[in-house]
């Protein structure tokens, strides 16, 4: 597998574009496109947030409608067109329609996704017009891939591209590539067919619909739903894959090379989502082994990750490891306190064992103390959780809560 | 029922005292001490972390042995004596032991909790001489309870404590007085009996111990179980009560007046922590009507109080309320978007309207926008949630999430 410098535009049959429409300040771009030259299998997982937006139930609508085959959609940031009734639906209509309709495609061909502020009308006199300058600066360049990456930015610090190259069992050379964005209300849990995380992939691989979403669901399960910030599940999260098949050779069914390139671009997506936190100043990886099952041990995983009082620990570069035992007491995974290992990790494999058995070690006075010290002073932690009881593993990816946090998610309206 | 200006040591039987033992730094008070005369009848509630402190595991298994019949009950702040092992219980043992040989009882007649962080043994060179020194200053007067009320506080900005008198069925004077700490780590879920909130009630009540149980779980739902101010339920959640019989007159079975006097004073603690919620600036009553069952309205209470989202938004005095209606999207409780209302009201019952059968109504530009700015400057403010979906409710107490949150939590133990 090749790890490619490149964008949702590297796959063949993709063309992109990003343009500022002016629901954004600063002339931030607002408004992604991307187009393909002929009908993709698509896959799309939804949030399992009951409230959802307009956009996702038009989405919803289409795919079905469309056979789950895509010729493209149209995102845009800044207002989240969720809490927005029989007027949001029709605003999420016609930006699927206006983008269809320049496409000379079927408005059921077109997803739409949109993220930002939730409980405000769309400004459909700068969307549309909006689509329209996108939909003419269309192409297939590194540029253009880029652009539209950073059309689907709200409070993210830095774009989210990945791109990768591999060769599946039949020896065809495919491209997958992915563009996400987010870096607040972020727990993401999404489901196949029912994901403001916005996560868009493209490949040039041959894949059927109904494949394409079983694996999209295996490799979400394993990156976008096991990262956090703040435990918060948008009305909003949304992932979608769409395959133009113009790469050619065998159909794509269980081939371990297209499940590895998935896991990658959707992991490096999720991981960067994670980093770029609001207000995060660390990294964090919880892992979590010997627990009673794969379920158990996601739980414990999650219930660390979204606790504020680990995560401002974290931030206060604290040894306050009682914290992550007591969110693992809560975290409806079966726990025995005098089986329970806590290691933390460091950047260059430094570690300090915390508790051993239920017994701390890392206790003021002691080495081990003055050794987790030092670690927590750096951006990139592991907490590895060793429960003991069992043989089922499971790794999260979150940040610490800080002042910045509270800081974006006080004034993010007004 | 009458309000008095009293604390623990109001009803008849109870002697208390509160002392400095140096556990706590700037001659802090660190231990209470509660003494009856005779033995009491007692229920006691557990936090459902799996992971218990010691002094909670010491405590069952002294409820168990004395038939839950206590003479008193002796706790520290500053040390959680939780994720201690086996040290940890025999510590917990020798503070029963001593308070108990001191009051010539039993060591199982005593009860035993301690609040502050995890993962330190107790410092019982200083713990044992400090019950000492307050049994030694045991009192029944307005300033022995205050003192025993002072020195269960941690982080706490304010004491808390609440005493009535009411009239029983059957005519008798009953007092029945309580003292809580707890401003953070605190979203307890507290179940009879297997609840670092801590409570302590008195009463000189008649009251059989399985009644007693009954009632204080009822009030604890609707009370203690109802406040979050960060949504994480510690290892060391407990709440005590104490019945002398002192008042005489007929047994308590199921008396209005004693359970109007129990959610009266577990009210009055509960709502007491969540004011004090660390950094706190805003006093946050979230009411659901119209749900499908009771479970879903406390579901759909908590979902909106522990969202970080919604908690940075009333900080930021930023009507942003669609985070939360994302929030009863995420709860678990049935929600219909198109039949939400929502509606904010303030301090002189001030009210603007914000959502409508899921429609926003507080758009910038709109007077309800406006009234919904001004509202939110001020520092209690109620959320009034209407589901439209059947005839259950609930209400609950919690507070904003500031950069004192932060604070606090980022340099807890250092």
């Amino acid at each position: 597998m090749e790890i490619l410098d490149n964008g949702i535009t590297s796959p063949k049959g993709f063309r992109a574009a990003g343009v500022h429409c002016g629901m954004k300040k600063y002339h931030k771009k607002d408004i992604a496109l991307v187009v393909a030259g002929a009908p993709c299998a698509a896959a799309a997982a939804y949030t399992r947030n009951q409230v959802k937006a307009a956009p996702l139930l038009i989405t919803m609508e289409h795919m079905r409608r469309s056979g789950a085959m895509l010729r493209g959609f149209a995102v845009n940031s800044g207002n989240a067109n969720a809490l927005t009734g029989g007027r949001g639906l029709r605003d999420a209509l016609r930006m699927a329609r206006t983008a269809a309709r320049l496409a000379g495609a079927k408005p059921w061909q077109f997803a739409v996704a949109s993220t930002g502020v939730i409980g405000r009308y769309l400004p459909m006199d700068r969307v549309l017009p909006g689509i329209r300058a996108a939909h003419g600066r269309l192409g297939t360049t590194r540029e253009a891939a880029l652009e539209a990456a950073e059309a689907i930015m709200t409070t993210d610090t830095h774009v989210k591209e990945c791109a990768v190259r591999t060769r599946l069992s039949d020896g065809t050379l495919v491209t997958l590539a992915g563009m996400a964005k987010g870096s607040g209300m972020i727990a993401p849990s999404m489901s196949v067919p029912h994901a403001t995380m916005l996560c868009f992939l493209t490949t040039d691989a041959v894949v059927q619909p109904e494949v394409l979403e079983e694996r999209l669901q295996y490799a979400l399960d394993r990156t976008f739903n096991m990262i956090s910030v703040d435990g918060d599940t948008s009305t909003n999260d949304f992932a979608l894959i769409l395959a133009s098949g113009l790469a050619g050779g065998k159909e794509v069914e269980g081939d371990a090379a297209f499940d590895e390139a998935l896991l990658h671009v959707l992991g490096t997506l999720a991981r960067m989502v994670a980093q770029d936190g609001e207000g995060a100043t660390k990294f964090l990886t919880v892992e979590v082994t010997g627990a009673t099952s794969y379920e158990d041990a996601r739980r414990a995983v999650k219930a660390v990750l979204n606790s504020n009082l680990v995560k401002t620990a974290f931030f206060g570069e604290d040894p306050n490891f009682g914290r992550i035992v007591a969110a693992l007491g809560n975290s409806g995974c079966p726990v025995s306190v005098d089986r329970v290992c806590l290691t933390l990790r460091g950047e260059n494999d430094r570690s300090a064992v915390l508790v051993s058995n239920g017994i701390p070690k890392a206790l003021p006075g002691k080495r081990a103390f003055q050794t987790a010290r030092a670690i927590l002073k750096e951006k990139n932690l592991h907490v590895l959780i060793d429960l003991g009881l069992g043989r089922h593993s499971a790794k999260g990816w979150g940040c610490d809560l800080s002042y910045g946090y509270v800081e974006v998610n006080s004034a993010y309206t007004t």
